[in-house]
């Protein structure tokens, strides 16, 4: 115990929806009658997923965030969740902001702390998150990788491509970078925002959907083996897909190098999904509800793999998805 | 991707009780109706919880037996479990042996693996668990820790102190411990057996139950808090408590350093429970249907603490729980 009496001040939470929180051997947990569970569980590593010196407060954020987007992608609505922490030491001033990111996070998607772990250790964040799918008859109203047909269109919501900027920026391979659309850029890295509304608005419209954590190409690519189909996306300005935006970026980062970063970029916790053609005003108007953009990038066909098209229809030649730096 | 390819090859598993397993965003788990859901979350780390060299087969056992015995001092019956894993690399040598230990847990209690996540980092194995208990009209019928009663008795599950004695004797406490009876309390430490068919069983019957994972008085300590209660503990013959034996154990370990290991050892993964006198045949048919010795050692009182009283009634002092090794 001792030092990890610590952990109590900072995470214990009232219980409100589940029926017992922290401190017993198990939570409790209500699930909705005519529902499933969705569950999603993410590590984070330091030096792997995040640098020693991340602002604690982003981080606590983007643990959550990594896992709400989870639930985003099968349209599941966020219950609670469980932490389980290794810290090297119990630091107040390291605690006390992550617990404020996080908790944030939780309350706005209105989703419990109800349980988890603490010890000492290599910093290591262990998040199990819960959420509700309504099923009907054993019918799950979930949305799966599996669903996409030929002749779907592929949407991709909000921005892509930010993260990987900001990423090589700090790596110095933009030094020409203005200070502003590196912070906008900074920003898309650190406090990526799950896409639950738009997740769940899709329920019933999208028939696959997966969230793009390691870059759209290869999360693509798990919808598409899923599936049995393959792709062609078309992807003329692939700036206008930055947060950043392509008049800025144009300044400064070369096209090829926007592009690579939009399909292949990794950490942007965005929604990558398939609808048929005759969904789309449902798609812009579940895109309103949920106040998320959402861009139709191209088309799913039978043959497999992704071809990547330019703005006149020509396929555009790159090895995306092992490209690991820029060259 | 990679080399992580491999744990896809130790861990999937077909999809049997939930809707969707391993491979999606999310797993998707079926709670029976008139249940709830009883979630626990332990995270293990090297150097803390295990040694460098311990056997994976055994480690992949002890990951799960710690959180099945989280469900089954609440009387839960599994489920699921996730499973996320930080490994330094990915040592076939290390992780069959890991997830034939884990899995063969897991198939005797029926309990699936449906996700997780994998990552490369310093080892750290976060498991996360999930069990149904009955709740009907909102009434669960998990046991809690806040269920004791002035007069109940207080009960412990099989035997206490072994692993601790095991620790000892690996530490070099004990040069004279036959060969056979360190063998036993070998396979206590590393092989706990969690007490589910038991937790199940005494739904009903218990008042207030908790695994002992930290030590007797510790884990009884929080239940007679959550109760607003105290303790009195006669515990004769500590040898006769342990796997061990008295008869074995007297002749090499002193009976101070007995009762030591019972009260505050440690990594026993029992259950410790308490039960109205009037239901003591309850218990037992409990104990019997369930195939899991159970042991009457005190009462609860109404004044707060702990006494620990010897054959004849006479306190016993001690200061246990600051008891970190032996004197």
């Amino acid at each position: 115990m001792g030092e990890f009496d610590l952990i109590e001040r900072y995470f214990r939470q009232p219980v409100r929806r589940a029926a017992l929180g922290v401190g017993d051997d198990c939570a409790l947990l209500r699930v909705a009658p005519g529902h499933q569970l969705a569950v999603s569980s993410d590590m984070l590593v330091q030096g792997r997923h995040f640098l020693a010196d991340t602002d604690p407060s982003a981080l606590g954020h983007k643990a959550l965030a990594v896992n709400l987007s989870d639930l985003a992608a099968c349209g599941a609505q966020p219950l609670a969740f469980t932490l389980a922490l290794a810290l090297p030491s119990a630091d107040p001033l390291w605690l006390e902001p992550f617990a404020q990111g996080l908790l944030a996070l939780a309350h706005a998607h209105d989703c419990e702390l109800v349980g988890g772990d603490t010890t000492a250790g290599p910093l290591n964040i262990c998040i199990t998150v819960f959420g509700e799918v309504p099923a009907s008859d054993g019918r799950s109203q979930a949305l799966l990788r599996s669903g996409a047909r030929d002749g779907d269109d592929i949407y991709v919501s909000g921005t892509l491509g930010d993260a990987r900027l900001a990423l090589e920026a700090m790596r110095g391979q933009w030094p020409s970078l203005p200070a502003a659309l590196h912070a906008q850029a900074l920003q898309r890295l650190h406090r990526p925002t799950p896409r639950v509304a738009l997740g769940r608005a899709l329920r019933g419209v999208a028939h696959a959907a997966i969230d793009v954590s390691d870059g759209l190409l290869g999360d693509l690519g798990h919808v598409l083996q899923a599936s049995g189909v393959g792709a062609e996306l078309q992807i003329a300005a692939p700036g206008r897909l930055m947060a950043c935006g392509a008049a800025a970026l144009d300044a400064c980062v070369p096209p090829r190098h926007q592009l690579a970063c939009v399909l292949a970029g990794g950490d942007d916790y965005e929604l990558a999904f398939t609808a048929a053609p005759g969904q789309r005003e449902a798609v812009q108007a579940a895109a309103h509800a949920s106040a998320t953009p959402v861009t139709r990038i191209g088309r799913i066909v039978s043959a497999s793999g992704v071809r990547v098209l330019d703005a006149h229809g020509a396929p555009v030649s790159g090895d995306w998805r092992s490209f690991d730096h820029f060259g």
